[in-house]
């Protein structure tokens, strides 16, 4: 792959802040310390294993640089650690995760750009890794996932991994538009929380 | 792959019923607009990518050509649009769902063994990527998956499936032998929900 | 793939066991027949195809040799057929789960080592063969995964997994490390269910 070390970074950082999400969400279903470091893993790893899954580069990225689970691990101990802390920020696991969603979509976007994937369909797995983590993570906890719930979710990974595109054609460097996709991402994601913004029910 | 026209638009109609089928169960869930959208999308292209994945089909069809991702949220659309008449419709989720069951059963025996699967496996696969994208629905909805409700849903696909199979053995023109397995399975569906046929249950 | 047969039969006898645990759980349910049996080949063949599919052996070995299948079905049968002494097994379902799991989790890591992935990318690949198959068997079945529940259950994964890779290490024979490997996680799941043993609560 041609991206450079920047994006293996962003890729670590998902997955740091995946796993401290998957480890919250583990906390409050009362699992216990393997039940949380393995919800932590699958949410951390999760993503990234279906975006390079459906891309063909297999095997997957975590399973050839042990530094992805031993991030993953770490996300997932630290949520336990400063599990104090975290509880004191009401919506840390939402907030986590909204870091996480912008990290993966605008990353999975960015790596299918870069095999030459065209830009819908770069769009579309870019969504797919960013909110496939969190998913998982929701399903094998039984929450209905966040993905499918009231605030826009879905529509900001489209709105940025979009940005990112768009950028990247205009001849923005890969990094600067990457920044700004996930950045976009993690703010319309904050804002649709603070002030519940969410779109019309279907059917009203 | 050595398949025609035909199949690649069954491919397309059977996301399209799918992403249907995703929107009414959105609806159903009183999600939002972009919920709507995001479950069509998966609904319609999950069983799709599953085939492909399976097969080592990668990227996977979704991503190469942006109609698919166009025809679901078409899908989604139409479903969003015609609400009021698709809910007089009292069977609307389950028809559609037994259309895109019948089409994508019938599409992943068939590709299967155009790439020289077995028969039995080539089976198997269309049954997988017939019910996947129907199961995705359900799990992300927290819906007990059709596929293992009591009316016979995988035994169709099986019953389609193996006709399929067994007219292209016979020498049947591959889309006439397409064209009757899926049909064979719509009308299982529809037949076993009209008049409430099922299976005994386990440990009776 | 450089292993002897005997890893062959390891695989077949892991969906054997996989396949009667996901028609005990189908049965729990009050599914019907078909119900069950495809419970238990999702169950039986889903941690194989997720291995297959994360290390791009593509088409998975489930849809190659149409013995997994037949194995499948077979485990389902018997399952059905003997569903009445085996719900006097008061933890048929876990029994058959630990057996499965040990077998499926040593098989992955394995087959991962043999593919060349790193000694930590292994094991988790391994962790998640073993356990994939019944996370989709719970999943499916509305319930809390098995492996996020309180007595040990990935931890046992990850103890014969690493077990496995470490005796290899050591220039045990293949076949040895790996029994050693299944053996130790089936006897882990089963002292924990005995005796309770669980890990702490996150968060206290």
């Amino acid at each position: 792959m041609g991206l450079d070390p920047f994006f293996w970074f962003m890729d670590l950082a998902g997955v740091f802040v995946f796993g401290i999400s998957g480890a919250i969400a583990a906390e409050r279903k009362a699992m216990d310390v393997y039940g949380s470091f393995t919800l932590a893993i699958v949410t951390a790893l999760g993503g990234g294993m279906i975006r390079d899954v459906l891309l063909g580069r297999t095997p997957a990225a975590a399973f050839g640089d042990p530094l992805y689970l031993g991030i993953a691990s770490l996300g997932g101990l630290s949520a336990l650690v400063f599990s104090g802390q975290l509880s004191r920020l009401h919506f840390s696991l939402r907030y986590m995760d909204a870091l996480g969603l912008g990290i993966f979509t605008v990353l999975g976007t960015t790596i299918s750009l870069d095999q030459g994937i065209s830009l819908p369909g770069a769009i579309l797995l870019g969504i797919l890794s960013g909110t496939g983590g969190g998913m998982l993570r929701d399903v094998l906890s039984q929450e209905v996932p966040l993905v499918l719930q009231k605030e826009i979710y879905a529509v900001a990974a489209l709105v940025g991994a979009g940005l990112n595109g768009g950028l990247l054609a205009l001849g923005v460097s890969v990094n600067v538009s990457a920044g700004v996709g996930a950045g976009v991402i993690f703010l319309l994601r904050i804002l649709s929380l603070r002030f519940d913004w969410h779109l019309p029910r279907a059917g009203k």
